[in-house]
């Protein structure tokens, strides 16, 4: 049987995107002429037919969809040796500042969430990380032996993910949209931090409210801050250019804000973090020094970890749906499969703001 | 280029599982007449030559691991739609009593360790959950892309892994063997429950010992119930036939049984649980009726969860290295798929007895 062409078909032959193809189609207006030339040279070439099911169908030939995540462990050389039983069990002393969540939960939430969605489909996931030296060759290799590519944003340089795209259908989960044309996934990081702010300054009177953000190249912490700065506004306050202070996402270095905060003193009324594992470190550290947790300050934080409902006070946070993430690009991901010609997406999934003990809205 | 014939191929010919092609070689005396001579028929047919890179390079076509778990989560009819942001973003008051940490958690480290020791091999992991009606077909599927199949123990009828054997190797995680040959990983659960117990009563000097179980079908419960047995026999204590109570393994089911024990009083002054999550929910009910955990019972998990490290007291615990799990059997794997001979494997990681707060180590 001879195999129908595709979309992705006519983009290889014609050396275009698929995207491109779509607007030769739908906005020829906005193609040059010489490019809308080669597509149609390729259609005709190929006999391509964009009918929906026969294009779908053939589109769908690996029964896979890639998913390729960051070098999140940054494990390179290799980890340690697999120890196998041979002596007596090891029994020691665990003593409690070892407590650090782990940082993999974001990326095991997605895999859930992806296979999840897959399997309502019939599709299996093939899971790889670009890590270390061979990242960009891992990812191609992925991308060589699936239907369509789902990647957390920063995976690979943007030009290796352009170059995959010509090929198969690329979703990207919790990167900004930068004039690209990929599908894009992502939690409504603006309007959780607004809604969050809006609620310590309206519903606990306070305005003394201080940002401690993560890294300023980290697109989430942007949008955080940005909801922030929203949400003082609508209130009336002044909103600062910068976050008070910026750490790195972890409980370890929220602890070094936190004490640099109780040093700096007085601490605000209401710190506003930008996820949890920073509000949890900040709170070790205030606790630490005698400051009373809602009553003397507020904390709260974002993502809704497990950790965030494990402390004392619980964390009041903003809740991520982090499966949802997997399912949602998978769902986006067999829709462009079905029908290639649509135009780019940007789908966002709702957050919800969880009132909990240090806040003060629970006792 | 033709295809160099593999051990599989001869035992598809012969009609033969690759462990009786391996026996064939290496203990003929063990295998009827009538068998060698169909083995040998294949060999000979099939121009086949057990030399170990030619075979090992063959046998990696697919270059690609197979992981397929159980139907962990009983999500059948497929999940709630996948919601997008609409509208303002929710807030709701959040109260404790719906802690329950994710169950998913050991799925979540075997997938990670089976990653990581994959991509250590250049190799892709592709994962499937054997869900739903659906489930052996997608085990089936599954076993068609990849070179060798990781799975946990009863994810799939016995007679389907065995048709799967046939074709590909297969190394099971968790599971008793019973005589089948494949390739086993597990963790010490005997060894580290009869320490645990061992440390209950040689440090802290308590004889009224109590074990709360989990399934009575659980092979892991079943185990960690002898290490128990074996602690106390070795210290001279008359050990029960049974556990005290059994739950089912949830935090829930833990809370419910915290409330029979306490109901039923006295209490023992130690309670040593077959995981975490029974534990924790057993502290929740102690502690809910007034009692001082380690002070008037001492209590104990298995597993070493994030959140037998989050409660208040900590849970004294044995941790499983799950993550090595994942990796062990990817390890185990690629050695059979190098040398589809060896005698099947069982292999079995350590465990760490932790010790915190709720047995009174460290206050």
């Amino acid at each position: 049987m001879q195999k129908v062409p595709t979309v992705y078909d006519v983009a290889a032959l014609a050396g275009v995107s698929i995207a491109t193809v779509s607007r030769v189609f739908r906005k020829p207006h906005e193609v040059s002429q010489a490019t809308q030339d080669r597509v149609h040279a390729a259609v005709l070439d190929l006999g391509y037919v964009p009918s929906g099911s026969a294009r779908s169908l053939a589109a769908r030939r690996a029964g896979a969809i890639g998913l390729c995540f960051p070098d999140f462990d940054g494990i390179d050389g290799g980890p340690a040796p697999i120890a196998y039983a041979d002596g007596p069990v090891d029994a020691q002393l665990d003593p409690p500042e070892g407590v650090e969540p782990s940082g993999d939960l974001y990326i095991s939430e997605v895999m859930l969430g992806t296979e999840l969605e897959a399997w309502r489909h019939g599709m299996a996931v093939t899971i790889a990380v670009a890590r270390g030296e061979r990242g960009t060759e891992i990812f191609d290799n992925l991308a060589g032996r699936v239907d369509g590519m789902v990647t957390l944003s920063r995976t690979v340089p943007e030009r290796l993910l352009a170059h995959i795209a010509r090929r198969i259908p690329v979703v990207v989960i919790a990167g900004p949209r930068a004039g690209d044309e990929y599908d894009h996934i992502g939690t409504d990081n603006v309007a959780g931090m607004q809604a969050m702010t809006k609620h310590v300054v309206d519903v606990h009177g306070i305005r003394d409210v201080a940002f401690v953000g993560g890294p300023a190249d980290s697109p989430d912490d942007h949008d955080r801050f940005e909801g922030f700065r929203a949400g003082l506004l609508a209130a009336g306050i002044v909103a600062p250019p910068e976050p008070l202070l910026r750490g790195d996402f972890t409980r370890g270095h929220g602890r070094i804000l936190g004490r640099r905060l109780v040093e700096a003193g007085p601490v605000p009324r209401a710190l506003v973090c930008s996820n949890d594992q920073t509000a949890l470190g900040v709170l070790d550290a205030l606790l630490a020094a005698g400051l009373r947790v809602p009553d003397d300050v507020i904390i709260t934080g974002f993502d809704g970890i497990d950790a965030s409902e494990m402390s004392r006070p619980r964390i009041t946070t903003v809740r991520q749906p982090m499966r949802e993430l997997g399912r949602a690009a998978v769902d986006t991901l067999l829709c462009r499969l079905g029908d290639p010609l649509m135009p780019p997406q940007t789908r966002t999934l709702p957050v919800t703001v969880l009132l909990r003990e240090s806040c003060g809205c629970l006792a």
